[in-house]
């Protein structure tokens, strides 16, 4: 498979020449997720990520009616550069589109918040096996007992993503993970899903179950789904965020993400 | 002297048994420049300190018409809790009052930004003379060419703090102060201040000029003066800010801020 950059992998998008999810497109360039709300709710929501960064790290916003996230990809227009787009109206889900270009409105404000693709790259980089890769599948995900901070109309439990990893590497998981606070951080949990509220490790919530082999215990992390939760139970009239799997592709390496 | 705690420090100036400066008040808890601006210039305003986070380290942030700050101080009253406040009406300072009581607005969004109180700590705790302590006096600050990124109606030059720091201590006090990204982070420039568009380093655009001594050199931080220059310039009908060296004090420690 071709190698792209993150400038290369967006124009292949935007000319629907690569329709699937990203993850395996430009490798080492970060994703990202999106957030589009209405002006009027964007303060709460950008305080609301401030309040709860470990699940909603900011990379980049908009200012009000523009496309193109400065910061992290001055070439960009998120009206197109991503493979497909979710609409939310009054709290649920109602199409899904590969562009936004009609419904853009001089309204809207994007943010786009780290995505944990970045630390499982350096995870496998470092030896760690991240099993729903292994397994071709999503990440297994689960809502916690853990209450977000609220912001004005948003509030929460916590979202958290889930990988099995050996006993011995879970230190060295903590450690890698813990360099990229731009993208979840450190696990929030290690080891007892009834801690945090999950009865059935089993059953995630989103996503699909994976397998735990022979030592590995399960580690979570905070999970951008969780400002898509908060959004939900908001109903605001009209939202869109990136379709899962299917991000936006910034100019940012994944290395820059680092703790200096 | 009597040694406070934030929240015993707090009640002291809302009871104004204590109008000066605070930076002796509470040792080693976390001192913030605040920001309160009208609702309708808060995303703006947020923005903009995301966009230049070493200038404007958001710690805090309250909800429209809130007045305590509930990550830093849950018992606080940012109406009263700090000994000097200044007025400013279409970019120009009116008036300096001791407590916003009378003025508080439910439309106000107030912002609470890290400031150089908690690094300068560090340094004199690992043995880095800071002069302008030495010499009882502001420290210099300057107006340089580095253009902040713009966010909305908010532009304008970073503003930095020098202090100068004996050559064999410049990589210490650089070490330490990375540490702290939540208040300013490790220097912007070391050395040469005609470099950052600063003429004359015995003439500071705010603040006193300090000594130098045999072997020290000029070493720059970004200044939480920054915002405030860049709200002058906005022209806003209404903001009211901290008085020069009389900070909110916070529930949190130095220590704290720290980077894990």
């Amino acid at each position: 498979m071709e190698i792209y950059n993150g400038k290369a992998a967006r124009k292949l998008i935007r000319e629907n020449k690569w329709m699937g999810p990203t993850p395996s497109l430009a490798p080492g360039f970060t994703q990202a997720n999106l957030v589009i709300v209405p002006y009027k709710y964007a303060f709460d929501f950008f305080l609301f990520c401030q309040r709860n960064p470990k699940p909603c790290p900011v990379l980049d916003v908009c200012e009000r009616g523009e496309y193109t996230p400065i910061l992290t990809a001055a070439t960009g227009d998120l009206r197109k550069d991503l493979p497909k787009y979710r609409i939310y109206k009054n709290g649920l889900l109602t199409e899904e589109v590969s562009n936004i270009v009609n419904l853009w409105n001089n309204d809207f404000v994007s943010f786009l918040l780290g995505c944990s693709f970045t630390f499982e790259n350096a995870l496998m980089t470092a030896g760690i096996p991240i099993r729903h890769i292994e397994e071709n599948k999503n990440v297994p995900m689960y809502i916690t007992n853990i209450n977000c901070l609220p912001a004005g109309i948003f509030s929460g439990n916590m979202v958290v993503s889930m990988r099995p990893i050996p006993r011995n590497m879970v230190d060295k998981a903590k450690e890698i993970t813990s360099q990229f606070p731009k993208v979840h951080g450190a696990p929030i949990h290690v080891g007892s899903p009834e801690e945090i509220g999950i009865v059935d490790i089993n059953s995630p919530d989103y996503g699909d179950r994976v397998t735990f082999k022979g030592d590995e215990v399960p580690v979570f992390w905070a999970c951008g789904v969780t400002p898509q939760v908060a959004i939900m139970r908001a109903k605001l009239e009209l939202v869109i965020t990136h379709s899962p799997g299917h991000m936006f592709i910034t100019d940012l390496k994944d290395e820059e993400l680092k703790k200096l």
